[in-house]
């Protein structure tokens, strides 16, 4: 079994790539719900959707994130009712929203609805959500504490980020079976996930960190900041707010007590050494997912730095 | 100041009429709320949202319900996820009901969320829902008890109709306003809705029966039935079920306790004795609501029963 931690788009795409080498049924992701936020009373779980939408091959791939050629009829209504409208809601993608939350008012778990939801979109991976209590990243700033959503899109980045908090992970519990699935494991694989908001939020849930160092399967990252800059997204502001070096080394510190491998992209092929002195080992390879093959090709080098061999 | 009982689509397009009539600042619409029912999470109420949409002029004229040129794209998906699809929402009319469902898990009552879209639709007239409290009107049948939507929607009113019942009709307070409204009103005026469903559920609601006993303004109703048939909708059946006349006559014997005048069509002038047997005074005119003038035409004979003169 082989299990993915994953954030949103970057994660995705190196999806796409897993599940052209390894069996669908042979995969655990466990997602971020750290961005999980309601929109007009709807609960939208980000990183859920784009996993789900992206393989299940509807996702707009040009944004990476909300369903291909959707409309946003619903949304142009909502905001003539006086709604907000910073965080757009596709006509297709509000279904999914609704659907979810009518699943969640009915007293199933976000878990259950997940999984339920992979069904239709007929996945044969098994998506955890990290946890099943609502879990909120904030971002501290000089102007004041706002949910990642808002500092993201809202607010597109421009605060000098102070501080970051997942505000309920302390009283949350891994989501059922994410502990197991993480011991159990025969590699675990870090995507190229923002450290500081995607990853650094399931690690934040309570038992999560402490599983990865009872772990009998090896743990590979690969990092997500190329050439001194994310493939995608704020992770370059997030770091630098906290201090981080904003390259592979920092990523790699981030990680550090509990990595087995980093895998680096050519181009940071100079960071090996820093990376080793921290006491971890480093591989070299493409990790700019351009196209399907590239994809794969990094999901199979990424499981042989664990290990295991999959043609 | 002018009070409406007001069903569906016979109600919006009577009204069409009054707001030519009466300053809008005048009319207090108590709406129907009986047929509300939860879809897929979300709390629609259409008799509110037909009166609305038809008055702010957004109303798919040809089905009488729903936005004009409304698409179906969130729907489509929904039923994706494997939910019922025989209620049709439309994208922007599920923009309606997200903001209310929104606005009611929010704290606000039905009648403040009913207030604030009739602002956003630049309505400047009062509609009261019948109650803040849920009603649901439920239909016998050989086959089963059934939500008033679902008999009529999903089984096409195929059933036998042995009994209507209002659900929490009983335990339900009329809304704030509603029982002042009618008995201040200058004149009462019974849309040509649904006798058994549509006025029936308002009248079921405790309070507002005996409030129709203790009123300083004239009652005046106007036949849906017209020739032995609805204009519109299935009181036919239902009015047979209950053992009821389907005319003017059978309308007028549901109101007679507290009714001051039946109007009725031209070509059932002949039922007028039977209606006066009753001891129902009856006039006669023209009730086809063909045109926007007729509408006006037969909103000022009722407000001329009722004793107002409107130019």
């Amino acid at each position: 079994m082989i299990v993915v931690l994953a954030g949103g788009v970057g994660a995705a795409r190196f999806l796409e790539g897993v599940v052209q080498v390894v069996p669908q049924e042979e995969i655990t992701v466990i997602a971020n719900t750290g961005d999980d936020r309601e929109f007009y009373g709807l609960k939208v779980s980000p990183d859920i959707d784009i996993v789900q939408y992206t393989l299940a091959g509807i996702v707009d791939e040009k944004n990476g994130w909300g369903i291909r050629d959707d409309t946003s009829y619903t949304m142009q209504q909502l905001t003539n009712y006086g709604n907000e409208d910073w965080f757009q809601l596709g006509d297709r993608d509000l279904a999914t929203h609704i659907h979810r939350t009518n699943l969640l008012k009915q007293g199933k778990t976000l878990s259950e609805v997940t999984n339920e939801m992979s069904k239709h979109f007929g996945l044969k991976l098994r998506i955890l959500p990290m946890s099943d209590q609502p879990i909120a990243t904030h971002i501290q700033t000089p102007a004041g504490l706002f949910h990642f959503e808002e500092y993201m899109i809202q607010r597109h980045c421009s605060d000098e980020v102070q501080d970051v908090v997942f505000i309920g992970a302390q009283a949350a519990h891994p989501a059922p079976g994410v502990i197991e699935a993480i011991k159990q494991a025969d590699a675990i694989l870090l995507a190229p996930s923002n450290p500081v908001v995607s990853i650094g939020s399931i690690l934040a849930v309570r038992g999560i960190h402490d599983a990865l160092h009872e772990v009998s399967g090896q743990i590979i990252a690969v990092s997500p900041i190329v050439g001194g800059a994310p493939i995608k997204g704020p992770a370059d502001k997030l770091m630098r707010g906290l201090h981080m070096d904003v390259s592979a080394v920092g990523v790699a510190r981030k990680y550090r007590d509990f990595l087995d491998e980093m895998v680096i992209d050519t181009q940071d092929a100079q960071l090996a050494n820093a990376i080793e002195d921290l006491g971890i080992p480093v591989s070299v390879t493409n990790t700019i997912m351009r196209d399907s093959t590239a994809k794969a090709e990094l999901a199979r080098h990424m499981l042989r730095a664990a290990g295991l061999n999959y043609s």
